[in-house]
């Protein structure tokens, strides 16, 4: 009789462990089931500003597999809106709820993917019920965003509360479909993804195209009027809005493996072994952005809720599910984003993060081109590095430009990766043609100049 | 008294190397003289087609930095238009001969830096001295290539011998010219140095925009009438021309080293230490275009002229003639370059490297695209990757795409550099976000192919 492999959500972690653990072993040897309690699997939700903003046409678009894809191609019995509502451990079988039809239904396993994902954080304010409030975490929360917005009378004014990768790619998306938008932050300044010196240049460019930052200003509340959000409060006065969004950052979705007794590490993520194992629980793994992984610069563990990781782990767990062999090793941080006309890269710890893991360092800023200067189209771009001292060890990588800026962000995380010092760095042998790079690429040149940071701090 | 220094050759290395003297040793304690035959100092090279086509309309654009520049910044005694005929090791001096006032001057050294750059390769045939045959190789060739192209008669049609890189670069400026061009190589494909399956590619691109191949064609000999280019001569019969441009590569500039014994290796290049000391010849450094380097993945000694290296190995010198200590670890031939509407990267070995070096490979040809398939403007982009077995060491890479695709070797460049396997980089956490790569990114979906590729061929 087939084992029988039952997956708990439906999105990237989830289904690339079912069909890594399918293309090694066939149904006679292991059946697959996944539950999803929305409506969609396998999604791009990083593609969910850009089909708010229109730049995408088509919501099905960010939809990479249909669940009729898993059945017909991969024979992966995936299970829309069923909300999995106990893991029962003793018993091996889970417990999930048909969202639409409301019945129950229980599925024995012997082995469990806990693929959840992560929710957004809400503070109590925001739990109000109020119509024109919305994350968007899944591309349900995506939907009835859009549905919002298209509603007679149209919603003219939004307000986005978090200044994250996602609050600040929604904010374009919105002035991109013609809303004026204020943006709410808490901190000094948004995209504290970045140091705050390559922060005030995203801010620049998010003020250049009439997005408004309100920053220092803690959100208390929401007014309403007729049910229908009116404002956001603050503590310096409230902020007219007639759509709301929540950018507030998320936390790993670990309520049923915490009510089965999962192992839930410091960052709040579910432990996992290198092979994407849950220690100490046979037959249960875990991937995605429900999980926490080794931070391999500071050695810490993190959760770093982002697609690219949720594929690789998931694919990983499945691969080890199929009787195969492979490890995920951890995460540097590196993540891009487009704002507005600029490319933001980053990877490895910020200045905070150095201190805040005991690291002596210092950092440079390097001001240089994409290209050879003479060349058309040449555009500014902005490096920073972070070093260790004295070893003058690679800590982290931020870099801000206009073209051909974010992925450089690549040629640092790989040398941040193998634990490179910059003094190393300055040999790299990097491409060079005029339409590509100054014969000094940004990142050779930000290089050089760490080294001579190290030299005057005595190292 | 000062000590004083004589460069050979004001170009990238040269100049890099007193610059970076100069930054260390003040006057007082270091006199530096640069002798150069040319009329320019310290230009970029490679910029030299685009300045031909139009495209960088002044030629001062492609001059970094001017005699005058060193003189009254870095107080470099800099010499246009000498040439230096003799190296006296025994009487440390250099005889240099005017070329414009026609003396000759002599000078004492107490540190000799050589870096006299490469020459074109120069066939028989192309030694007739007919108007209208041009190199591409100096700045003065290419004042000499456009003052031709711009007289009356305008040639209309041009050949290019050679199909690397400045022959395809030639040939694509000289179509934005509005020439018609015919670009004649001995080999099956122009671009050889990419595999022939990558080259294919570019090859297409380039008859796309009306450039005619010619390949599997020696060339025999030139004709003339009234002492102009007529036609170029091949062992498949004539090919008319009023403008020829030669791009059949080029070779250390090594003929006073030679006279004056300096160590010459198997590349023909000038040998260096690791410091760019010639060893056996206290004193004396060599760099650039005129020296043999480490390949780090052959592990043999390579002449691979290019600005980026000329420039590295040229400030290593001066740095360590100026009392610092650094070193130039080699290189792993990585190069871009735009031909067309294409971007085109390598680093380290081709399939006939590999072989030629004794490695057993797998080669994979991925096909994905530049940012997520979903996102406007998504490209395709090719990605081959060249892994040793059994142990799935890199050994090289190649990128052929259409946007966003030449930089990307950067990241396979670093992950070659520090000698990664194909395994370990499918874990590489590289910047992910819907307008700059798909999840996974081209690079990551090729390193799963090898490492699927090593298990089908048993490891």
């Amino acid at each position: 009789m087939a084992e029988r492999m039952v997956v708990i959500g439906g999105d990237a972690a989830g289904m690339a462990a079912a069909s890594q653990a399918r293309r090694r072993r066939d149904r006679a040897d292991l059946e697959i089931v996944a539950f999803e309690r929305g409506h969609f699997t396998s999604y791009s939700a990083c593609g969910i500003p850009y089909w708010i903003s229109g730049l995408v046409p088509e919501r099905d678009q960010l939809v990479a597999r249909d669940p009729a894809t898993f059945r017909e191609k991969f024979d992966i019995d995936v299970r829309l809106r069923h909300e999995v509502t106990a893991i029962d451990l003793d018993r091996r079988e889970v417990l999930a709820r048909d969202l639409d039809g409301g019945g129950e239904v229980r599925a024995g396993f012997d082995t469990l993917v806990y693929a959840t994902g992560a929710v957004p954080l809400q503070p109590d304010w925001a739990r109000g019920g109020i119509d024109g409030v919305f994350g968007v975490q899944t591309l349900d929360d995506g939907t009835a965003l859009r549905q919002w917005l298209e509603r007679d009378p149209r919603p003219r004014h939004a307000v986005v509360v978090g200044g994250g990768y996602i609050g600040v790619e929604m904010a374009e998306a919105l002035i991109q479909r013609g809303l004026t938008v204020d943006l709410v932050e808490q901190a000094d300044q948004p995209m504290s993804t970045v140091d705050p010196d390559m922060a005030e240049l995203v801010a620049d460019a998010m003020r250049g195209i009439g997005i408004g930052i309100r920053t220092g200003r803690t959100v208390t509340g929401l007014t309403e009027r007729d049910g229908r959000i009116a404002a956001v409060v603050t503590d310096e006065g409230p902020v007219p809005a007639d759509v709301v969004v929540l950018g507030l950052g998320v936390r790993p979705n670990t309520a049923l493996a915490e009510a089965a007794g999962l192992p839930i590490g410091p960052s709040g993520g579910i432990r996992c072994d290198r092979r994407m194992r849950v220690p100490g629980v046979p037959g249960v793994w875990a991937a995605g952005d429900c999980v926490e992984t080794l931070h391999r610069v500071s050695g810490m563990p993190v959760h770093i809720p982002l697609g690219t990781h949720a594929n690789k782990q998931g694919r990983v767990a499945g691969i080890n599910i199929g009787g195969g062999y492979a490890t995920f090793p951890g995460v540097i941080g590196t993540a891009v984003t487009k704002v507005c006309d600029l490319e933001v890269g980053r990877t490895g710890l910020r200045e905070r993060d150095a201190g805040a893991a005991g690291f002596e360092f210092v950092s440079v800023l390097t001001e240089s081109t994409n290209r050879a200067g003479y060349y058309p189209g040449a555009q500014p771009m902005t490096v920073k590095l972070i070093a260790e001292r004295p070893s003058g060890r690679l800590l982290g990588a931020q870099i801000v430009g206009r073209s051909e800026a974010a992925k450089r962000i690549d040629t640092l995380a790989v040398a941040l990766w193998n634990g490179m010092t910059v003094d190393e760095m300055t040999a790299l042998d990097l491409g060079y043609a005029p339409p590509y790079a100054p014969v000094w690429d940004p990142v050779l040149i930000a290089a050089r100049k760490a080294v001579d940071a190290l030299a005057a701090a005595g190292r």
